[in-house]
């Protein structure tokens, strides 16, 4: 269990970490909020901070909010902890200012310093608050990064984020190698002491049938054999909501791919160019990677499959996994990254978000996390470019509904034996 | 593996099973289509009349389509069979008429007579296709009656539809009791020789930590209690998507269901009367289902919790099993049908409607019928009273959106043990 | 004055031609509502029935109502006379079937017939409200047969309606030909002592500048010239509300215009056939009508020139003139009814329908008749192939939205001095 | 006719009102746009500037754009100056900051300062479109307060714009007094030498009925007594577009109105405060302004009669007019300004937005300015508290949907005689 003052400086690092990715905004790139997914950079801002103000200062004698309304304004979807601002209506709040957002969260950090002084060992339950809050900052953290990509991707101006450092893409055979697990019954879930969500507890067995999946991710180069195939315009391989959803929105490619003169470009936090063809393909639906895969004669690995792949496989975290730290901010072939399991792209797989055997969700406020949002939703593992690399491990669940696409999904495929 | 003989009484006997449960309706009935999900009546009789047209006598030498406009009006939703009209453009057509549909009918049988005269056995590829056909008018049997119960229970004169044997329902003791299964490895999915669906199929392994289910299903006067106690007002229960269904609908209770001077009424094939206490709760919504055993501290089962439950508690289905057969058209009371796991409502599982490990969907156009559904849907089990006796059996997979409330669907509780 | 006599032929005669109207129906068609403009044909059955019980019969000492439920039913938009029906629910509604609402009319009429048999003179104000009964069923005899048509026409086996007696369509000189008027002030609005509307009331004096209006109907072949043209691809003579209302709707042709291998084909109630390049264009919106109107260099003449128009070189009705009684439910070329003023197809005006100077609603639940609409919707003058004789006059103001064709609507053009 | 310098002068000064109207703006408030009505301020900044790049200096030898893309960007809705950024994807653009849009404003003056330098006497064809962009600035500088009114207003911190000088607001005999006009021809439309639209030219005549309009404005007073007595409640005085419109978006009361314990108060750019008895009522739709107008037993004037009572009553703009420079931004009390016939609120007219009779639309893009609008929505008169005073005169036509309430619109009676 980590100290007080391990804990203080991970929050000093975390609340740092969150400033410096945004230091290349202008004030009005805060503000907009162009589909109910993508929040304003300046309510991640408030919110993260409310978190601590509010399951934390308040409860402190003597602490006074930095501002009442801040509450109303800063709330995301907790319905226990009183009224909140329409989601949809985040993105018309020009105020408070980004100023004043900066102020609240220094406000908030003396605070919490103070807290941290106070005590040489923070009490058992304040602890997991407060672990909670960091890991719930570090979830935020990779939101900020794909709702920013979102905000500048959809202005024609295609302004660029990360101006310096572009990766540097290399083939490699291309022949597919995939990882055979044998049947039997395995333990799923989190087991160690470490901070885990409500979600991946409740470990428990789950009987596999023998299965094998693709030791990388699928490749923009293959995902580009799949438009030229036109899968996007036979039936043949999608699902019903799929097509569907192909046919009214006029889906022709990934998400923040542009056709010019018969070649693929498109935007990436570096700026406009060339599509990359051995960098994994990303932005893309269920609906499309599960399209993919029946187009190969493959499907998607079930979360079971890929975690317990992942576990046999690569059992912890490599140093060179793309994740946030690296500051790409964009999926990278793979010569960088062997088997590519941590970081690139989230890989949605074929199982629905739902509960495990045991789930119990957390008492209180705390309780909404997760659970609420069990139906209706795929799960995705492994992270992305853009996931902290606290934040990752194979148990962890991630979930968004079929069509979403502005997060760095990817695909892998599986084969049952 | 039936005889040909066989083959053609059982085509005749659902043939007019389907002309039988029309008896009761005007012309006017047939026609309108209220709800995108709600098929007009006799698109029901021209559909399953076209299913056996296209796939088996258009293939006929010498056979001439009855009317080459059919198949355009009547194929639902396979892309493979060409074009079709638009699913919410089905209740405008007041072409071809009822008549018109009934001679179409008539014509297509004579044909199926002949076909059947021509044969001692029927090939094995065509014998499948036909026994499809008559599942799937037993499937649209069903449905025919929900979406009849739907036309006629919107309409504020509350048609009678079955004026006659209204059901004598009788009070039982209420203490739960719970079926309890073991923890172990068990076999999931259809293993027989009998007709099944491709979704069914791909007999596998499923691990199932110890857990138990009730003896019954949730009567009415157990959901009043749960309308009664702010069920519909407090979040605490409900999953996020469900409480946006609940405040975006204003729902308030299971549609059919209307508050009178406090007092709660409801819309049955009998006509108008009040809520029965004893009898199951039906036309409720997978988030309500969930809300509800959240509420009493439970859960719903698993799809595979249930079909080892009913393995071993209901080995096949009682003589008073309360289904289509029985014309009684409403669920009935706990006395009727011990356990209540087949007929009655369908029961909403907690699983998500997903491919079985080794799924194949069939080939050509019914390989349409079930796979391109997989995603977005919940599964559920058991048959309801509009469900043909032939149609049901423990692992039969139905699957409807969260939010559907249309057909006969009810509530089971579990608990992990 | 009509005395009682006459009153009671008049509304027999006028409630049995909506009758033979209905004849070449079957039950199916009677049912549907395929968008909320289009009533169901039962529906104006009832609701044209409803008015005269409603209004008159429940007034009456002793008289029961055919049933309760149909003033619910058969209300259509009289705030004053109680709840009713949701527009847009008219067509689920399967019952009362047509059956029911013939022995609902039967009811009606005999009791009115012993009404009329009551008084040699019916006083005053019973007079004038059965007067607007008859007149106002008259108006739904025109809906009746544009709504059938609209029925109709979106099925794609496009059934005929009037099977016999197709018209002949001849050419003439093509050369357009106007009619002078000359610089001052007229008088404008009813002032005889025969039936008229409220909103034709309030009898008043215009000044008009010298102007001109076109001596017939702009013909299917111009508008087809406007087409090749391009007329639906440039903005040009579009008003911004049209351009917009094309792009959003695909809008490429009027309303029933098909396009197969380079040639326009209609449907009409004689079935389907290749556009008749003599007869009137139909079926276009205002948009449409503004756009050919420019694009010609002309304007659409105002209401009041119309008027003024029609008054100076149409008096009175020609015998030729093209309306309901003629039975031809289509427009003719113009050598059967010079200048065309009267029948073949409402003519769109500049004017957008607003109160005259003196304008007075009428008292009681008939003030909600004409008043209530005047905003948002545009002047259309001279009644069409659809209207009933007796229905039209130069003063009878129709209105409609902009955007609406499924009424027989077309242009004529005019220009100032 | 203006000389250069003058042309200058006026240029200048406008182009530094619209900046100053900026100065109480952080840059945040410069981006969202809330409804589609609503420009970002920074558009507002942007769009007055392309006009003047894009119809001027674009056609000057040697000028080189800002920048190309701001063509895409600042284009509003002309058509035919190339493809334009989608109206409703305004408030998604983050970029150009308003930084960068205040460097394009002073690129441009510069230019323009260079073009003015250039001629004595600027030639008539440039003058007359310079004179356009002037107004037009002017008239976006009236949209600009009503737009940061909209975006301030809908934040639940209420910021305050103009935080001193707030108004005094006096009694005055609240007795209506009505000023007579005589029946006669009067003429209509613009005569003079000085600026004016195309569409308030086509000077022509028109008879008006003898009437008389009310000497002052509707005030909060008297709009609350309409509350009080159920006017939102009550179809009775409702047009039924009005009615529907009341309904569906639940109004209860002018757009910024607040009830708090039974008292109303309002958002001003002044802050939150109580309603102001005195003063006019505003922001209310026309379908509010009607009904109010028929709950008194009266109507609203025609643009008509409101232009010629105010050529009689008001023949010059009175020097308290409160208009645009006198920096209220709110409607004043009658006590300021006799009969409040300029300034303080746009008065609603009976009168629908058509063409004059002789109306020619001008030629090239700037024909696109008033003409294509001629459908679907009501006239206003007299300017409003935010309208400059170089802007209004007696023949302006300003023009909105019946349902809009953004604008200052307010309320002023008349009577036939």
């Amino acid at each position: 269990m980590k100290k007080t003052s391990m804990l203080g400086k991970q929050y000093h690092k975390t609340r740092q970490t969150t400033l410096d990715l945004c230091a290349p905004l202008s004030p009005e790139d805060y503000v907009v909020q162009p589909i109910e997914d993508v929040s304003p950079p300046k309510w991640h801002l408030g919110h993260t901070t409310w978190f601590f103000e509010n399951f934390i200062l308040a409860n402190e004698p003597d602490y006074q909010l930095f501002n009442t309304d801040f509450n109303y304004f800063f709330n995301s979807y907790y319905e226990s902890q009183g009224e909140r601002i329409l989601r949809t209506n985040r993105g018309n709040m020009t105020r408070p200012t980004i100023d004043e957002i900066k102020a609240y969260r220094q406000h908030v950090d003396e605070h919490m310093e103070q807290f941290f002084a106070k005590y040489t060992e923070v009490p058992q339950d304040l602890f997991y608050v407060i672990d909670v809050g960091i890991q719930h900052e570090k979830q935020h953290q990779e939101l900020l990064v794909t709702d920013l990509k979102y905000i500048l991707g959809g202005n024609p101006l295609f302004p660029v984020y990360q101006p310096n450092g572009t990766h540097h893409s290399t083939p490699f055979a291309k022949t597919a190698h995939y990882l055979p697990v044998k049947e039997g019954l395995y333990s799923i879930g989190y087991q160690g002491e470490g901070f885990h969500y409500d979600n991946e507890t409740g470990k428990h067995q789950v009987f596999l049938h023998a299965y094998q999946v693709m030791d990388r991710l699928i490749t923009n180069e293959e995902y580009l054999e799949f438009i030229a195939a036109g899968g996007y315009e036979n039936f043949e391989p999608w699902l019903a909501d799929g097509w569907d959803w192909v046919n009214k929105n006029g889906v022709k490619a990934p998400y923040y791919w542009f056709e010019q003169n018969g070649e693929w470009f498109n935007y990436t936090l570096h700026g406009f160019s060339k599509v990359d063809p051995h960098a994994p393909v990303t932005h893309v639906s269920f609906y499309e990677a599960d399209a993919f895969a029946k187009w190969k004669g493959k499907r998607l690995p079930t979360e079971f499959e890929w975690e317990v792949a992942c576990n046999q496989y690569v059992p912890k975290i490599p140093e060179n996994a793309n994740l946030l730290e690296g500051g790409h901010f964009v999926p990278l072939s793979r010569n960088n990254n062997e088997y590519q399991m941590f970081g690139e792209v989230w890989e949605w797989t074929n199982s629905a978000y739902l509960p495990y055997p045991y789930y119990q969700k957390a008492e209180g406020g705390l309780g909404e996390y997760n659970g609420k949002f069990m139906v209706n939703q795929m799960v995705l593992k492994g992270g992305s470019c853009a996931t902290p690399k606290d934040q990752i491990r194979s148990t962890y669940r991630n979930f968004f509904q079929a069509d979403k696409r502005w997060q760095f999904t990817g695909i892998r495929l599986a084969e049952s034996l």
